[in-house]
């Protein structure tokens, strides 16, 4: 388990801004047409609850309507553990133990045939289990029905990314000291773990190492490769700390590089700074993939930047909204999101540049601030 | 990321291994009268194919039906990650982009008026995106279709969970040594950890170290309660080791306990004990339970023995089969499931113990072996 994000976090979120956050996200569903929220374990009840246990098979659903009190439901064994979280003084539990029917508890709280807004994450033991019991009822996911609940952050939400941010930043200026060349990755991924963990990450999410011609794949988390001497190494970390996401990229290199990787090197930081010139209030979350993959394009490499640009940030590393060919939505100050282009080589290389940017009144605001130009590495 | 658990196991799992496990699901699944299974990142997707990735918004999803390859569709992205499994010789990978429709790569695998099993654990996100795709197409929950696909396992699954249930006694023994009093539960905890990690687990799932009144709550974790002389402290503890669980449980003492302490002990230890004795091939699996929980009520302590009696235990932690009242399932040999029966005494303490058992030809056989009775430790 994590540390809980409240324990000693820059501010503390209280009963009555998870309340705040319930009675929004109730009407939003209202207002979207919905007959209430049905939310899971993970991001959406941390979010709206400060409550975090695990998704297992004994059903935890939190039933948000417009104009009622939410209703937590609750497997008994963990009846106590929910009681003690931040949100609960707003919540009303109802609980069920080992043998009892949990979707028939759920079910009495819900319309036989009402239109539900359900987790993403929500597991499909329990989505079928509920329409088991209200076969009339129907469900969309909370990221279609309401992709924007997350997204914008409040002030305090922008403090924790930013310090997240800023810890993943000291992660990389640290991690540029250590020996890479004659190390596996999985040795350099794991100093990256220690050091997000040094700088208050409660949980680490990735530690990528991509050397060589694993940089060209660019999910490759690290392995046993030995990292040589001549590779360019794609390190790409995050986790969250207070609760709040880190994600960045820098594409470093070991020893000189030749000409062909400066270019790449340079054309990616080019299309990373065109991306967030992009970034400002109403402008399409498109808009911020097209201004960064023209860069790519334009040079001959689209085909070779194989990912959308960028997505969301905050109680997880990867959420609503999307930059992405298609993605209509306008940006709204308070939005966090990654930019971060690529170009991928296969059997040769690859180049990752990446900052975490908010939507300020004016424009964007990076809160990951390292240096982007290629670091040479030992 | 976790270490792959083929990295050194003591039995490597070959693709011909996997290829027999999809056979046999989809041949199960037209058996129970099922188009096919579609099966989503995790323990499923582990088990039938060596694939380990994170579900997220990214559609993954293994397509088996009988008498066809097995087809598994998977962004573009993770594509070379899947190619590397080890069970990736027996599937067709069918490769999804950002910005193309997922759910159409996948419904074009599927009867549009299909009935099919669907993972537990996959998103409701994708389950809704594949009903929208195919409306007249009906999902059924895999542990409900299938309860008992992964839950007979073979020679070398069964060495490995040996493994694991070693490791955690080693845990067990070394964590006697340690002081308890005086120390807060989260102390305790990371010691488990780390032991744990030390006796080869690649992924550590809880250390519960429940103190006092904590033991009451009994999915309490550990937290910052400063452990006292005369506590209870129920410990209960494992993860994965070579890619299969670990499971145990003991209660132990700081100090002397008293005669009400110790009597509540001999009572859980007899309820353990019975439960055990009552696994044997064609015993249902709430013989199991009865066994255990007559023991505790006979003794007027029913109220407060208030779970389950076990689950099953495999590439995850749990799963079916579970011992509990109204399952019917007769035990076969190479079930695995813990037996771990507690009483929970409201603001006092609690006592568990718990042991995985494996069916025998005749019986049962522990996995966990360390000594039931109340050990006192400082």
């Amino acid at each position: 388990m994590t540390a809980l994000p409240d324990d000693d976090g820059p501010v503390r979120f209280t009963a009555e801004d998870y309340a705040a956050r319930m009675r929004r996200a109730a009407e939003s569903a209202a207002g979207a047409g919905l007959d209430g929220l049905l939310i899971a374990p993970g991001p959406d009840l941390v979010w709206l609850t400060g409550y975090r246990p695990v998704e297992t098979e004994r059903l935890t659903l939190l039933v948000l309507r417009a104009g009622q009190d939410p209703v937590l439901v609750v497997p008994t064994l963990e009846a106590p553990d929910a009681a003690a979280a931040v949100g609960a003084p707003a919540l009303t539990l109802r609980d069920w133990t080992d043998g009892q029917d949990p979707y028939q508890a759920a079910g009495s709280l819900l319309d036989s045939t009402g239109r539900y807004g359900i987790s993403d994450n929500a597991w499909a033991l329990h989505l079928l289990g509920l329409r088991d019991r209200l076969p009339d009822s129907g469900h969309i996911a909370l990221t279609r029905a309401l992709p924007m609940l997350r997204a914008v952050k409040d002030a305090a939400e922008l403090d924790r990314l930013a310090a997240a941010g800023a810890a993943a930043d000291a992660t990389y200026e640290e991690i540029r000291k250590v020996s890479f060349g004659g190390r596996r990755e999985r040795e350099v991924a794991a100093d990256l773990a220690g050091l997000l963990r040094q700088f208050g990450h409660e949980q680490v999410d990735f530690t990528i190492v991509a050397s060589g011609p694993n940089g060209a794949n660019p999910h490759h988390e690290a392995g046993e490769r030995v990292i040589e001497r001549g590779d360019m190494v794609v390190l790409d970390f995050g986790g969250l700390k207070h609760g709040y996401g880190s994600d960045t990229s820098r594409t470093v290199h070991v020893g000189e590089p030749t000409d062909e990787e400066r270019r790449v090197h340079e054309l990616v930081h080019a299309a990373q700074e065109a991306g967030c010139r992009a970034v400002r209030p109403g402008a399409a979350c498109q808009d911020v993939d097209r201004a960064a993959r023209a860069v790519i394009a334009d040079a001959g490499y689209g085909e070779y930047f194989i990912h959308r640009t960028g997505h969301g940030i905050g109680v997880t590393t990867h959420e609503p909204p999307y930059m992405i060919e298609g993605e209509e939505q306008p940006l709204v100050p308070g939005m966090c999101f990654s930019v971060e282009p690529g170009i991928y080589l296969p059997g040769r290389f690859g180049v990752r540049i990446e900052d975490i940017v908010t939507v300020t009144d004016d424009g964007g605001r990076r809160l990951n601030t390292t240096a982007r130009e290629l670091a040479l590495v030992d």
